[in-house]
């Protein structure tokens, strides 16, 4: 489906509103960061996207005032820089680099600077950082899991006084996890989750892990992930009540290991659910499962389930549906808790730039622009 | 330390009641599938120990009468074929193969049928195979952990008539756990276990796992892991009362994965544990656990604690004292079990080879030859 | 662009003399070994192909009556046994499994028999095997570099009493070595090759090469390569004079490595050319080459050219144009021949499957149905 | 055999003429670039070493006043840190880290301006940096192949005006490449050689090749490493005559790659010979190679003949002699150069760490010092 007509049926079928007239038909955007591995897949996502249009490439100092094609190693498979690498790197500040959407790849130093920049000076930032993501005003997104947190947007902006916001999305471990407990919590109630992570090597970046780290190995370490994970979870499946978020609340482990792949985590997990549901029960309720609403980016199925006994798999599995859905097998009792999968999902695409890319979806959607 | 002075010395400092008299100074032994993973890893073990001799290397009917170099394709480092290349292949019956121990490195279903034939005959078989590791009269041996059960050897012999009989060694990967599990059962008591694994190639056997399945990639399932996990680690810890193994009574759930890694199951460990101790209390544990009795292969130190945020790693640390200890960091609390941590260990040689060949070692020991 | 409209156009492009009459819009295939590595990819090519439709999967009796879900493990991403999961594979004879085309995914033993079965039968086989591919009256055909050797097919059913005919694909590392060298030959002249390769492991099929051996390692032979490769270029570069092929007369030397990597031949390549061309004048040669003629599965580009001086790679380039092109990278001049490159194919698909595919393509195209 | 004893045996067969008297038991050394992956092996092969005493460890700016085990992640196997974890880093000047002997492992940069100024302050500088290699007063070393280039250092110290002097090891490849090389130019006399690599990552020091690089994936570049196999090799193989070498007059073409290996260079080495030897005279040169002298680092053979047609590999091969022989397997006919054959050594010790230190015992053995 060429990009064109795509991007016409789209609209068609997303009609939005959208607040810049009728000589504008896509919404200019900012890429914070747009050099790095989530920048790149940003770039490829958004350069031909229906609601969106690339006005600004941003990076650090170093790289400003270079062509992307030069200041950019290229990752990724496809037309290498989306397209533009011509483009001219600017500075990642508001009065260099505004639009009215911001989507944030910085790291977590630069993020807790630039991103209320951007906020203050009234974009929305749709940021995969962990600056403020445990900050109580800033919704912790994933539009399956939780459209609802897009609420606190507005107790955001009353209290800091922005006229435009920060959204954040998950640490892309917590991202598929939630995402696979979401139908469970809802149709059954989570009490417990353990969860044991087998992570790719992208998810730490270019050039992150080192070869000599990782070949023929496994690293039962990666920095500030098991906090991550336990504590983003209950707020992102909790309640929104009233302006504030109401954590779920059931414990959770988690154990996170590096490890040679390149792409998509895997997760072995295991959760007590209320009632104790059967295998059988538990997989009806991932394939029951259609959260609303439906975005321009959402996959066909959120979650696929696979029946054969050793699948899914990163290597085969991660790149269905262009990396945007997740991946469930083996459901199978646990003698200790009660029901044990394994997930997966694809770390920088459905864990970071895509993910980014579906919450401003969604806040355009809901007409917060 | 050259081998011939290395016995000598050995044999001063464990003088074990040989019933061979004085011409002989080494107990002949067979080994039993002798050209697989785990078959060649023995011949290395036994090519220079101090207690035992190697007569009969055994193989299938296919290799049979073939000589060692021709029908093994050598997979180890160190002196091909542990000198016995010239050696001519036997067949796997006590007619051709007897010798008073009996290491087996069969498969399953050979096992079933040979193993008994062995143990008929007046052998002591010392099997890695998974064949009799569940019944209730055969002793699933592990010397640190449960060298009592050894006693159930009379009531297998009386039961079956046999003169000589099976002692089993877990599976590699319940063999690691249970050598963790050992000293926080007896300075604690075990409640609750879940371990997820990261599982090395060479646990499959050669040519075992296709390279097309394994690299750059995970794959969440392996075989019968699971529930031979689930199953021996009751038993391993289990009390010997009378004639029979009162299994511990704590709920255990294993999660396997296969991963690209040559050598070396990582296995992530939650624990609930009476009195809910602290990390360093269980450090503490780990490391003032000094099991009895020394035997000949047993390694300076059967646990190495790594005090390093991302260690144990299997290539930097599973040859460590020739695979025979085990190894542990990354103590920590976990906020579902109450402790965290991180295993490593040898799966072919702590978790197979030196399995079996310990458990030889501690019957010699024990008089019962 | 969806497969139906697809079609039609091609048939456009490509009008065809099909002799099966205006209620046959497409010409009925077998495939045999179609559970095979090379079996999967000829599926999935051909489940949607513009002028093949698959009338019978074949298999070894161990499978025959099987559903072609149950007896092969797909190895592919894409829809999971090119939608013919259900098809009940038959057995490899002319009698159950006849069509008048046949693509032979067979081994080397089984293609001795069957390939002339067909053949005689009067089909038309394309075979990927390298049973026939040094016989004299058989066309080694790759379209771009030799399609007037399909003129060896009249001599050969003249020869053989055969209505049909056998048609040979070269061996995957000298199919990518032969596109590279057929603009060089053309253009100057090939005087000398020295061709060192680092191999995928698919190439050996599945499960093929054995983890153990190969993760972490290189493996510095694959049984036969050399020779093949060695025998069939000058075959390839030949002239067909009259009724046979005369070989081109250049000396030839290749050296094959197996290195971890799923997909895709790497090829260290260096040639003398007469005049001894500059590598500008290298460059040009591939960058003009235009080869006739056009087949509906042509790429748009048979060589892609890499300007950046670490490319091509495998695992960033082998799947560009469906792995149809040969990718070309790093024209440097050698000291030893004059002019050195690095040489990159997909050796599944343009070194196997698709190589199948293009050779009856052109069949249909020269009416030799 | 303990290092004591080991020590007290090898200076009973090597008696050198130490300059420093009967006080001074072994020569006080001193590490540039400690912490670095070539340094770790420094360490460690000092850390117990019949002639040299390591005296300091010198380190970057960044590094200088920390204890080793701070500033350097310890990536080898082994006691961590030689037992010298508490040894304080100094700064790599004359001044602060005099030895009479010196060992770089230098980056090019710092070693242009470092190694001549100990070199002038009177010390003998065994360098494995690349700065001084291709200068002609300086000695481009291996023991095995031409000792008597140490001459050249007269030659330097009178046109420098030095006390000390400079000598280098070649780069890694090209080191496998002159030992495997020197045997047939001294039986035959070498023509022209063809050499493909496969080199293993740590080649790249620490951090090094990105994971995402390299991961089932063929770099075909090396920075550098092409012309300094090309450069190095007719210099290795040269004549010295008067005060200069005479460079060997063979063409020679080098094809470098990056493979997932952890240690061990692999190479495709095509050569023509004079007189075109047989595949078993050039065995024979091989197998007769008994270059002097011996010196105390010196391994049982330098060159390992593999007889299996899939020998040497790296995981299987290169840590046979503590990385100090070559591996020589597949010796065979090349239908354009006469011979070929796979060749395999440890590059971070047969080329480079273990690379100086034989140049240094030459030196000593020489008398030098």
């Amino acid at each position: 489906m060429a990009g064109r007509e795509a991007n016409a049926e789209t609209r068609a079928r997303f009609p939005i509103p959208t607040p810049f007239g009728a000589f504008m038909t896509r919404i200019p955007v900012t890429i914070l960061g747009a050099t790095g591995v989530v920048g790149q897949r940003f770039v490829r996502r958004l350069a031909d996207h229906p609601l969106f249009e690339i006005r600004h490439l941003a990076a650090s100092e170093r790289s400003t005032g270079k062509r992307y094609q030069a200041a950019c190693a290229w990752r990724l498979g496809g037309d290498p820089y989306g397209n533009l690498g011509n483009r001219v790197l600017v500075a990642g500040h508001p009065d260099t680099a505004f639009a009215p959407i911001v989507f944030s790849a910085l790291d977590t130093e630069p993020a807790k600077v630039l991103e209320p920049a951007f906020a203050k000076a009234g974009a929305l930032v749709f940021s995969n950082a962990s600056a403020f993501r445990m900050a109580e005003d800033v919704p912790l997104l994933i539009p399956e899991v939780n459209p609802d947190h897009l609420g606190l947007l507005t107790v955001q902006r009353t209290k800091r006084g922005w006229k435009g916001g920060i959204v954040c999305n998950p640490n892309c471990t917590g991202t598929m996890l939630a995402l696979a407990l979401a139908p469970l919590h809802k149709a059954f109630g989570v009490e417990a989750v353990f969860m044991a992570s087998l992570q790719a090597v992208s998810g730490a970046g270019y050039p992150g892990v080192p070869s000599l780290d990782i070949l023929g190995n496994v690293v039962p370490f990666i920095r500030n992930e098991e906090p991550k994970v336990e504590e983003e979870l209950p707020k992102l499946l909790g309640a929104f009540r009233k302006d504030a978020i109401q954590p779920a609340a059931f414990g959770i482990s988690a154990l996170c290991h590096r490890v040679p792949v390149i792409e998509g985590h895997t997760e072995a997990v295991s959760v007590r659910l209320k009632g104790n549901p059967s295998p059988d029960a538990v997989r009806e309720a991932f394939a029951t499962w259609k959260p609303e609403p439906r975005l321009p980016s959402s996959p066909e199925a959120i979650i696929r389930l696979h029946a054969e006994e050793d699948r899914p798999q990163p290597r085969l599995d991660v790149d269905a549906d262009g990396g945007l859905s997740i991946h469930i097998g083996r459901i199978r009792p646990c003698p200790l808790l009660g029901i044990k999968f394994t997930l997966l999902g694809h770390n920088t695409e459905r864990g970071a730039a895509a993910a980014s890319l579906l919450n401003a979806e969604l806040a355009v959607a809901e007409g917060l622009l």
